[in-house]
């Protein structure tokens, strides 16, 4: 059934209010009418039957659906493309991923604006809805890689992209990591086109982050991406 | 190195008479000049080394590389999506694909025009060029579900992606076929958005097809084509 995405102050008692998207999503573009179904859910696991009634922007609460378990963790951090990370996004979400986090490179020079984000946003929210996920991943602000990697001191779980072919494949390393516990926290780690340089490489293995590969070919970033999110909710869903 | 993909009647002893595509793209796009060294690759594997001389348009062959290892077939049969089908063609080249067959399904009204399949090819050619693969996958005219199913008889590795939950998963099917013989040929079927037919589903089955499934998630049919190559690279590329 189809979905809308909700804020909890638009649920007031057993009524939403609908603001006026959402009225022009489920009357214009789902052709709903009154009286017509639909789930309402909260991005973070919460889901209702509501239904449309004769009042505009009002619809009544039917029930309560049993939540959508919380997904395991799976964090993706991504060097900015110069194009294509709408698509990242929305593709990430159909995959499972739980948090985006951009990163500024040396090749992205302008930070995007707020703006941008708040569009990745409402990007993976449609997507949330269309694939039938009950979480909305949360993207965070971008950050350049010093800032983004200061402070952090990692164990098992995270994976620093290379695209050197003589690194651990990623599909061996999560394949080992998930054998043991199926739920465990992934973060991987995409670089920019062009690659990592060195000394970022040095950083993130002294963070204690896992050098792995994607393969021999060479991939576009916004491709290496939805491979290793296709990698590793495929190995997760076949142990689970 | 950068590359260009040449017809064979190109060469002519040790010289290539480029196009003015490539010649654009060589001294406009790669700012190349008189005595500048690339690489190109006739798209079947073989591969020169270029060298531009003064003559406009006329290249020298300094030497005859050693050619890339014909890759293991990996076919991608997918219903034509209304949008979306430049950026599956361009991710699958990365992504290692040798053939493409486009299908029509009920819902693609419009058969594409002998135009479209040409840009798709040259979406390949440029893919294959800039992910350093030797080979330029073909794609093949598309063709309805029934006229391509017809007369065919196949054996293992053919698998047909649906979207149903408690179908054998890609990975596991993969990893058993691939265990014994990496470089077995793979046939991947993935259907069009809203899924296959219960009618197309029993046809391909009879045909010899094993029904697979990339998981729990909804993708949609765009995101499933790159999420089932990115598994069978991944899984061939870790046994070779």
């Amino acid at each position: 059934m189809q979905r809308i995405t909700i804020n909890p102050a638009q649920r007031v008692a057993d009524t939403l209010q609908l603001n006026s998207e959402q009225v022009h999503y489920l009357q214009r573009v789902l052709r709903l009418r009154a009286g017509d179904r639909f789930i309402a859910q909260d991005g973070q696991g919460q889901r209702w039957q509501g239904q449309l009634t004769e009042t505009p922007g009002h619809a009544k609460i039917l029930s309560t659906l049993a939540p959508s378990l919380r997904p395991a963790t799976l964090e993706l951090v991504a060097a900015l493309p110069k194009t294509g990370f709408d698509d990242v996004v929305r593709q990430a979400t159909e995959l499972g991923v739980t948090d985006i986090q951009p990163l500024l490179s040396e090749r992205t020079l302008l930070k995007p604006s707020p703006k941008k984000l708040e569009r990745w946003q409402r990007i993976a929210q449609e997507a949330s809805e269309q694939c039938e996920r009950g979480y909305v991943p949360q993207i965070s602000p971008p950050l350049n890689f010093t800032e983004w990697i200061q402070d952090r001191s990692v164990t098992s779980g995270n994976y620093f992209c290379v695209a050197r072919v003589n690194a651990p494949g990623l599909l061996p390393c999560v394949q080992t990591l998930l054998s043991d516990s199926p739920q465990q926290s992934i973060q991987l780690v995409i670089g920019p086109e062009g690659g990592w340089t060195p000394e970022e490489i040095t950083v993130a293995i002294a963070h204690g982050y896992q050098e792995t590969s994607l393969g021999l070919g060479i991939l576009r970033a916004t491709t290496a991406s939805l491979t290793a999110l296709a990698i590793i909710s495929s190995v997760r869903e076949q142990l689970m």
